[in-house]
C-alpha cells in the first residue's frame, strides 16, 4: 500500500526538493514569528505536482512525511483536475490550500501565508485612517524596491507608491477564495494580499522571491506600524 | 539505592519521553522569553505519572535528570496517593505543583507557566480599563481559532470572543491554588488563567496543544498590548 | 616561555571551567543584546583566582585563550598581592577590572556588566521622574522574587520594593570604581548597581546567581520601560 | 576556462578569508535584522583585491562562490585600473561596489551597508525635527565610546558628541556615490552615512572594526527612537 500512498513524492536527498524545503522554510518562518501555534503556511508548486504544509502541526517540527501532494496538471486542464495524490492520513489538508492555488492560477510557483503581527496591526490601523475601502500604501522607502511592478514588469522604485489591497476576514479560510480572486483582478499586479485581522498571502515566481518578497513586506509593515508611533506618515503626501 | 530513587523513570532514548521533552521545551521557551531566571515552568501527565521541572535552575540549561516524578494514580484515586517517587537530591520540587495538578485533575496531559511580559502587562491593564473583577477579552482575530472553545467542543470561531479569566497574585505560589481552581470553575471553557503581576498558566490535552495553546495566547497579548498603544480597541464593542 | 604565560590556567577540558565559561557566557549575552560592539564583559571568582573577559573583543567570538588571569589570594591579603598572572600579549584588560574586583571584595563569585538598553532607558526614566539621586524602585511583580534580598538573606518577596541604586557615568570606566563602592556601603543588600548613561553591574555567589539575577533585572527594566509607555506605575503608591 | 573564472580567489579554508568571511557575516547580519530580503550588503578589501557581497541573493543563503573579486591595485593607481576579476555569471554586482569602494579609498578595509530600520527610522525622526540639513546627534551614552573620532584619532569619549551626517536617497543606489563622498569630505571623521529613508553604510580599518562599529551605531540608533518615545533628548542640550 506504500506505494499507492505516493510516498516517493516526498522522498529526496536534494535539500531543495519541495518536501524538504517547506519544512524548512515553515522553521524558519516560526522563528520570525510568522506561523505561531500553528498559524500560517505555504506551499510549492513543481512541474505537475502543487506541494501543501499540512493544517494544525506544530510549524517548526514539520517533516517531509508531513507534506500533502496535489495533482496540478500543466495549462488548459479544468481546475477538477487537481486533486490529492498523497495526503498523510494522520493530518487535515491546510485550509489556505483554494487560497494557495489562486495565486499558482496566475503563475507563482511559492505562496506564503503568515499570521505577521505587524501585517494585522497595518490593517487595522488603514481601516482606522483610511477606513475599509483604503488599501495600505507607502512610498519613499529603499526596501519598496524589493517589491515587483508586477508580473515581468521589474521591481517598484524608490519614489514609487506601494499599494497591498486588504480584504476583510471570513469565519472560514476557504470563504477567502472568492475576495482573495477578486482583489488579484482590482490589483492585478500585486504579488499580495493583506486579510484584515488575520495576516497575509504573498507569492512569487519560485521559493527565493516569494520569501524575499514576503520579507520586504514585513519590514515595511513593521516600518509603518513604527512609523505611526512616532507621528510620520506612510507617504509624502501625508 | 540507585534503584529507590527512581532514575529509570527519567531515562530514556525516546526524545519524546516527558523527561526528555521537558528540558527541550524548557529550552525553548527561554528563547521565546517565557521563562527568564529561572521564571516559570512545564509538567507533563503520562499513564500513571507526572513529570515536572524543579524550581529554581536555569531553564535553558535543565536536564532530564533534574526532572521530578510524582505518582499520579488514574481516576477515583484520593489526592493523597499522589506523591514523589523521584526527587533529585540536590534540587527543590516546583512550587507550581499543585497548580500543575489543578489542570491534571480537569484532564490535561500538559501545563505551561509562563512569565511572558505580554501576559503581565495584559493584566495591568485590563485592571486599568475595566477593573480587578473583569477578565481580558478579545475578539475578530484569526489566532483566536487556535484557542479551544472548551473540552472536546472545537476551536473558538473568528467572531467568538476569547475570555481568559484573571486572578489576583499571591506572595506564595502554591497560595494560587485556591483562587486558581475557582476560576476553573468559574469558567469551566478556559485553557487559560491569567495571574497578575506575575504571568499565565495554560494547559492542553497534550503537549502539542499545550504549547500552540500557549503561543496562540502570547501572540494574542503582545497584540493587545501594540494594539493598546496605538489606540485600537480589543473587541469590535470597543 | 609557554609556562610563564600561565597558558595552563586557561586549558581545560571542563565545560564549567572559568575559562571555558567565559566565552559561553560572553555569546549568550550578545544574543540577549547585552554586549553589543564589544561593550560589557563578565568575570569569574574561582579558588585563588580571577578571571576575566578582555577589552575590546567581539564578544561573541571569544575564546579560552583570550582571557586574563589575576591572582586573587584569599582574605586578608591586601588588594596589593593581586596582580595579573595570565595575559594575552595581543589583548587589553578589561576597564572594568576593578569594578569585578570591588564585588569580589563583597563575597561574590562572579560579574557581569552588560550595557542593556533597558537598564540605560530606566536610568533616565528615574532622573526625569524623580531625579539623580533617587534609585530604580519598582514592587509587585512575581519576577522581584528572582532578586535576593541581601547576603544570605533569601529572596525578596512579592510585596517587596526592590531598589536598585544609579551612579552616575564617568569618562573612564574605571573612574567608576569610587561610585560603586559607595553604592554598594549605601545599599549593602544590593546585588547590582545601574550606571546612568551606562548599563548596569550585577553579581552574585556563583555564575549561575549572577546570570539568572542579571536576566531578572533586565526582564523587570524591560517591563518597567513597557509600563511607562503604557501609563502604569511601577509601584503600588504610583 | 575554470581558471579564467578565477575561482581560487573564493576557495579557501580559512574561514577568515574574505570569501567565507562575508557569507558567515550576512548571515549573522541577517539575523540582526539589517539585510532583510536581499537588503544591504558587505564588502572587504585585502590586499589587492576587494570582495562584494552580489546582489539580489538571500544573504542568509550566500556562498563563497557567490562573492564578485575585483582589483583593487595598491595607492596611485587610476580608479580605472580597478575591474572585476570574478563574477559568477548567474548573479548581478552589488549597485553598492561604488559606495564600498568610496570608503576602501579612504583606507577602510571593510565597508557594511544595512537596512536597519532604526537608522531609517532616525533619519526620518532628524528631518521632523531638525531638518533635511541636519544630521543625527547623541552625547553622553557610554555606547559612543564604541566610535572613533576620526582616523587614527582614538575613540570618543562619553561626553563627546557623536555626528553622523545623513543624505537624501536616490532612485539608483550607485548614484548616491557623489553624495556620498560629498558627506565624507564635510565630515572627514565620521566612519559611517546615514542614508535617508533606506539605512546606512558604516565602514573601519578591518572587519572586526567595521562590525563592531556598525552594532554600535545600531544600538544607539534604536536607543535613540526608544527615547524619543520617552520624551528623551539625545543630547544634554535637548
Amino acid at each position: 500500500m506504500a506505494d499507492q500512498k505516493n510516498d516517493h513524492l516526498v522522498q529526496s536527498d536534494d535539500p531543495d526538493h519541495p518536501a524538504n524545503l517547506i519544512p524548512r522554510l515553515c522553521k524558519q518562518f516560526y522563528s520570525l514569528g510568522w506561523v505561531t501555534g500553528t498559524g500560517g503556511g505555504a506551499s510549492i508548486r513543481k512541474d505537475e505536482h502543487v506541494y501543501i504544509a499540512p493544517s494544525g502541526v506544530q510549524k517548526e517540527l514539520m517533516r517531509s512525511e508531513n507534506i500533502f501532494v496535489l495533482s496540478y496538471p500543466t495549462p488548459k486542464y479544468p481546475p477538477s483536475a487537481r486533486q490529492y495524490i498523497r495526503k498523510p492520513l494522520d493530518l487535515k489538508p491546510s485550509a489556505c490550500t483554494p487560497l494557495f492555488l489562486a495565486a499558482f492560477e496566475r503563475g507563482a510557483g511559492c505562496c506564503i501565508h503568515t499570521h505577521s503581527q505587524w501585517a494585522v496591526l497595518v490593517t487595522l490601523l488603514v481601516e482606522k485612517l483610511h477606513g475599509k475601502e483604503a488599501c495600505f500604501e507607502i512610498s519613499d522607502i529603499e526596501q519598496i524596491k524589493g517589491i515587483p511592478k508586477g508580473p515581468a514588469k521589474g521591481m517598484l522604485g524608490f519614489h514609487d507608491t506601494l499599494r497591498i489591497p486588504i480584504i476583510e476576514n471570513t469565519p472560514f479560510e476557504e470563504d477567502l477564495t472568492e475576495s482573495l480572486e477578486k482583489a488579484m483582478e482590482l490589483y492585478p499586479d500585486t504579488c499580495a494580499v493583506l486579510v484584515r485581522r488575520h495576516g497575509i498571502y504573498v507569492w512569487g515566481d519560485n521559493v527565493a522571491k516569494a520569501k524575499t518578497q514576503c520579507e520586504s513586506l514585513d519590514y515595511l509593515f513593521q516600518l509603518a506600524v513604527e512609523m505611526h508611533k512616532l507621528g510620520l506618515p506612510w507617504t509624502l503626501r501625508g
